[in-house]
């Protein structure tokens, strides 16, 4: 498949400028991006941009895709009631045929809201990635043991799922200092060393999560991670809402990656994460969406927005975080993030993981600019397009590899095993 | 005009219940609601909504429409820097031609997002009721009288546009506190008791606000306007983030509208409302996006969102906030603050001002509770169709009387006068 895409504005992410001209993509990569140029060549497809935005594609660098399930569902609880009362019940009764159709809906959203690939923590990988690949997204697998399970199977996933198909790929994770004794910990920091891997957790995402560390060891979990080797390799953390400057110092030391996690940690009522503190420290930072169940939405704009404007508060200041940053984080963080170090940017050569914004929708308009527009003002009713690994998977609203009403038939009847 | 909407889910906002059948509409009423039944008469159109949600309209309960100029246009600033070096010296430039232009637009970004009426403080009120009527939205203006001007013309203009259109009415209202002396409040008052009306007014948007009128009184902005009868006959104030027990006391007692503007808020650096507070009190809620220079979009779906969970970052509570209490907020509360008690919920013989959710879209799926998934996932992108006062504004992503290129072309034009 090749198509040319004509009469664009582009922000490629490497810098903050919108250029004009054309991008063409070969199978699953960029060919061409730049002035418009006469093509001595043929294309499968021709479109005409009419002056709308292409741009990498959002990565979601922290979710639970198959939570889907969970969407308006025991509201009222706070992180730990809702894990031990809504959520653990329930998982319990979970089927491979349910993870397949919920990792579907939630495929369905990423990918209408421009979202092109997703850090995913969750079980029956196998169930997800042949939805995952049947929807040509691309999902790239968190490891997330616990002594509830997955430490067993962890490295057997880790080389089955990186040799299952381009579109998939599997990180070493567990899922948090809380739910993983010690010996576990210490398997996870052995494992990390056999592959010299990158390794990511849930980290310090209540003040409960971090005084129970505190008192089982008497650190903080990114003091415990880093003096227990895990991050010897890299990797990094979700939501991180709760870290200390020594935190941030190691996460800065070692070049690991803070995801955070705003729509969660305030509907959880867990806390507001200090983002400025993580900018000004010059940190690594990507932005994910976490579950369905605890957002609820999927929307990576919703994220950005609020990572942007949150610490306002705080500093009392109305420009506490640049949006430019956030949709750097949002993007090109993501992405370098799970290790899609050709998913980052608009380049010749990346992978043609792109989404194009409608500037025809009033929230675009007018064009002052179109950078903090995205950030302060969008959300998915202005994805118009969205292409990833070369093949256009939504346009316009409609969805080209999923059958929407199917998901969303299978959806509901599948709720029903779930009460 | 008639239209019959069948095979429909409606939420009525009456209560929280779902019901399924059929909606009919007669020029700009309801005129059925209910159960499927065979009609023994003809219609306009007849709309299979194949399970879709019709619901009121979002109201917006504090704007300002043609501030839509300066979306994207320094984020960088607090609100006393924003308004006296970004935004007043380009008021200043404004002209009839653009407060026209930017109104639209602003109707096309509230359509869109299944808006049905605003509650406008801007200048230039005979540009906006202008566009409104040609695009068939309901406008309600509120004075906005400061010490700069407006109050010479404040009865003129309450008079003229209570007598303009069906659609459009006006509220008296003065921009605030800080901007207003003694002698101008007074004649606010005066006019309120002449009218027996009720006036509405930016309050406690900011603790320096709040600190600045106890230097220059007293009191606080809520027990001040108390005192000098401007609630005499009602009204109430936008933003309330920095309330004091006691003017939460005094508008419970004098069932004044708490409007809130959660977005601004952040962005500005003004604060936090502690929305739980308002709610246990038992008090009149509503909901605007403020102008889109200060938010940047007018999306009442992420205010709705964020005044439902930002509540629990103080309470350490994930319920602090119902969500239906909030839904409830941004329909019925807003309408009845707004003086439009014909467009509070679906009814017979109410205004036909009606949104239709797309169940199709997947932030909408599983069902588990649909009006929490509007609350917590819903953005611009679930709206279907927009209907006011019995039209059809809004159908499937296409406009009916606004020609969104030629406003996007002229917005674009005009913002370089504006530089």
């Amino acid at each position: 498949m090749s198509v040319r895409f004509y009469n664009c504005r582009m922000l490629t992410m490497k810098d903050d400028k919108i250029i004009e001209g054309e991008l063409w993509t070969d199978k699953d990569k960029i060919s061409y991006i730049g002035p418009s140029v006469k093509a001595d060549r043929s294309f499968d497809r021709e479109i005409d941009c009419k002056g709308n935005l292409l741009m990498p594609g959002l990565k979601d660098a922290h979710t639970h895709s198959a939570m889907t399930f969970s969407r308006s569902l025991a509201d009222e609880y706070c992180l730990d009631k809702w894990l031990h009362k809504a959520i653990f019940p329930r998982e319990a009764k979970l089927t491979e045929e349910a993870v397949y159709w919920f990792s579907k809906l939630a495929y369905a959203e990423y990918i209408s809201g421009g979202i092109t690939s997703c850090f995913d923590m969750y079980f029956f990988k196998e169930a997800s990635a042949k939805a995952a690949v049947e929807t040509g997204f691309r999902h790239i697998f968190c490891g997330a043991a616990n002594d509830f399970g997955g430490f067993d199977e962890l490295e057997e996933y880790y080389l089955k799922l990186n040799d299952f198909d381009p579109l998939v790929s599997f990180i070493y994770g567990f899922h948090a200092e809380y739910t993983t004794c010690e010996d576990n910990l210490k398997r996870m920091s052995d494992l990390a060393h056999k592959y010299n891997a990158p390794v990511f957790t849930h980290i310090s995402e209540t003040s409960a999560e971090v005084e129970g560390c505190k008192e089982r060891y008497g650190v903080t979990p990114a003091v415990l991670f880093d003096k227990l080797g895990i991050f010897d390799f890299g990797g990094g953390g979700f939501h991180c809402v709760w870290f200390t400057d020594e935190d941030r110092e190691i996460f800065k030391k070692r070049g690991l990656w803070s995801v955070f996690n705003a729509c969660s940690n305030l509907k959880l009522a867990s806390g507001i994460t200090p983002v400025y503190k993580f900018i000004s420290n010059d940190m690594k930072i990507a932005i994910g969406t976490d579950g369905a169940g605890s957002n609820n939405s999927l929307s990576m704009f919703r994220e950005m927005y609020l990572d942007t404007v949150l610490s306002n508060i705080e500093t009392h200041n109305a420009a506490a975080v640049d949006p430019f940053t956030i949709l750097k984080a949002g993007t090109t963080g993501g992405a370098l993030c799970m290790g899609l170090n050709d998913s980052d940017c608009l380049s010749e050569g990346k992978k043609a993981d792109i989404i194009m914004i409608d500037m025809n929708k009033p929230s675009m308009q007018p064009e002052n600019n179109i950078a903090r527009n995205i950030i302060y003002s969008a959300d998915n009713s202005v994805v118009k397009m969205t292409m990833i690994d070369g093949k256009i998977l939504y346009e316009d609203g409609t969805f080209t590899t999923i059958d929407l009403d199917e998901v969303i038939r299978e959806s509901n009847r599948l709720m029903k095993g779930l009460v």
